[in-house]
């Protein structure tokens, strides 16, 4: 389970020294999660309407920084499911630009939908199986 | 009914120039007049429990920008509601620092609530008397 | 001088009520106007280059809201150089799914470069007869 | 070499799950950072004039997140430098709510200055015995 997510880096993007703003980094991360989920029919109306997950939330979120990025660049993350437990998956994002690796991340979710007894609260769902078989094996 | 605000530019909040990128002027005005309506018992929490407001969406914003801030400066943002029709009103934020003006801010806001048909759509309420009462003379 | 833009609202850009956030908007104002002038030769790089114009700050923002967009929407934003006067340019910008109008933005910017005295500082520039005429014949 | 940061959870931070969107907590970190880095005399521009460095880019920014926050929320940051070697340096930022753990983030840093060759590049600086000494001694 992988995909490609191109990312423009703005102007705005870029903090005084002309560097992005690290955070931005997790905001495409996490953007090139949705489009990781939605490549492969795993959007979230989809995730709603098949299996009851209203949600993936972050469990554990971190990303290495090789090489910084200034406004006017471009670069792909390569974003792939890596490995799973029952309740958790985590996915891998490299950013590269010409085939140099930018930054390293990785994030740790689950699925989540609303706890039967109280619907403003979350409860935590196993990986449904026909996920996983989405998923594939892992590395 | 006013109230001040306090911003300190963040080294993130700037762009490559050291300048603030302006959209984040707005995310501190949005921000201001949440601190105004909590200052004067209309917090988001209270519209709801007293008056059936869940929401105060925006229909017009605005901004002059008359001198730029760079990382590390700091600022007042001075907010009042200057003036309401019967389902609008404005709240206009002046960004002060010594005394000199370095922006206007103007937002035109409703209050909402969940339509009685379908909660997932927004009914536009009318400013409630007591709101008003609260909102003062206009200039 | 015209240009389209397009908006994929992301899950992130939204707020509780699943409406986007409003400074999200100037945000994709802004990178539309950054793609109007990449579109037209107009770039930064070139600006630099050409014209010696390093920035091209904002002077006055707005937006009005027609209609709101939730995660998982798409829009075009198209965009064009509404009018201009020696030192200053106005860009017209209009939030447009299935032919309806969601938003319509202004901007008002300028052009600088760094002061001759003082790098540190800017100096605003007119507006370059050959940007004139890339920009074309007011509406 | 500790401080606390306090932060209070903006409509505008949370995502349609009125969930905190992950993203923001590394901008909260970002800023706990520089909070600490104020408290202790090393704000950047001090930095500056006392050591030549002009940024302290991360490297590596990780967080784990054991309980959400919705808007209206507030917790505080409390933030130290954890560990260093010659070059790199880790703060831990532990979000905390009525003594609850919210969130475990780490942030590695090292200190540049530019290059003399080429002053928009960065040269990595060792960290000075000064800021060692005000580090203090690691856990």
């Amino acid at each position: 389970m992988k995909n490609e997510y191109r990312v423009q880096v703005h102007w705005g993007d870029c903090d005084p020294a002309d560097i992005v703003y690290y955070p931005n980094y997790f905001i495409w991360i996490d953007k090139a999660t949705h489009a990781l989920m939605g490549a492969h029919g795993l959007a979230q109306a989809a995730l709603e309407s098949r299996f009851g997950i209203h949600w993936f939330p972050i469990a554990d979120a971190s990303s290495r920084f090789l090489r910084p990025s200034s406004h006017g660049d471009e670069f792909t993350i390569r974003s792939r499911v890596e490995s799973w437990t029952e309740k958790r998956f985590t996915i891998v994002h490299l950013g590269v630009r010409d085939e140099a690796v930018l930054f390293e991340g990785r994030e740790t979710r689950f699925f989540g939908g609303p706890h039967p007894g109280d619907p403003a609260r979350l409860r935590v769902l196993p990986v449904p199986d026909e996920i996983l078989a989405i998923f594939g094996k892992p590395d």
